[in-house]
């Protein structure tokens, strides 16, 4: 039960921080290894453990991310002072309910023909890791309830920052 | 000569862009193989190729970086629509004239004590290849100054985007 509360405190806390970024960087691992990154709109529905986003199977990071599904994906809004790091696992979907969930119709700016465009899909986003700095000079605060990888117990990095458990 | 001058656009369009971004988002590869990002204190020094941040070696990205040196650099700002991404190398730098060159009084609040401060360093990325966008629904640009590791001649993924040799 103390784990689910954890899981569902830090959901709550990733949205309100992430609510307001209209656009994310999505980094992935290329094909020769070199680490890229390209501005992603974000979702306009509530963060629920999973991120997506929209995309197109005709995209060469569809192909990035069955080779290498490994990302991480930053949000950064200097005039808050709200940087955020979400690390997980990427998947593509042609889930069609979740496409008619999650439309927008800003995102017409990408996809004239909404979701009849041709390749259209989603790219979701399995959250294993969450970090966010609440101003650049704060210490790191990790959102608890995503740690998966963390066996140890202890922080990679804990000597420069300080670790919460929300 | 050519070639020269397409680097040297390359970094004066670079410059222009991050100019006024204080924080970057910086991405390595943790030893598990986890993509993390961080911000960082964006150097106000010109850019002439590298980029350069204070940190600490006492921070478990230095040790990141030993082990894997690929790095993503992301500027992100929303108001004026600009989003760059930046891949290169990375490697620690203890080059006391360089720190002595790049330090600025805001890096106080990170290193209380200057350059005193003890386990100061400097991370350095040798930039490969620099891509941006002026607005996120445009198409994106690739600062073609910088793109070593493509030997084809082809964008990786030119399907989605507009290639721009400067």
């Amino acid at each position: 039960m103390e784990n689910t509360k954890t899981r569902e405190e830090a959901i709550e806390k990733l949205n309100g921080l992430i609510d307001d970024i209209d656009f994310a960087m999505l980094t992935t691992v290329d094909t020769d290894g070199v680490l890229r990154s390209r501005p992603m709109s974000t979702q306009k529905a509530e963060f629920d453990g999973e991120l997506w986003f929209f995309t197109s199977d005709r995209t060469h990071k569809t192909e990035e991310i069955e080779r290498d599904n490994r990302v991480n994906v930053s949000y950064a809004e200097p005039k808050d002072n709200v940087y955020v790091s979400v690390s997980g696992a990427a998947s593509i979907s042609k889930d069609r309910a979740k496409m008619e969930e999650l439309w927008n119709p800003i995102l017409k700016a990408w996809f004239p023909d909404g979701l009849e465009t041709p390749g259209i899909c989603l790219l979701k986003v399995n959250v294993e890791q969450a970090e966010y700095w609440d101003s650049p000079s704060s210490t790191l605060v990790q959102v608890a309830g995503f740690i998966k990888a963390l066996v140890t117990g202890k922080r990679a990095d804990g000597g420069e920052n300080e670790k919460i458990n929300l």
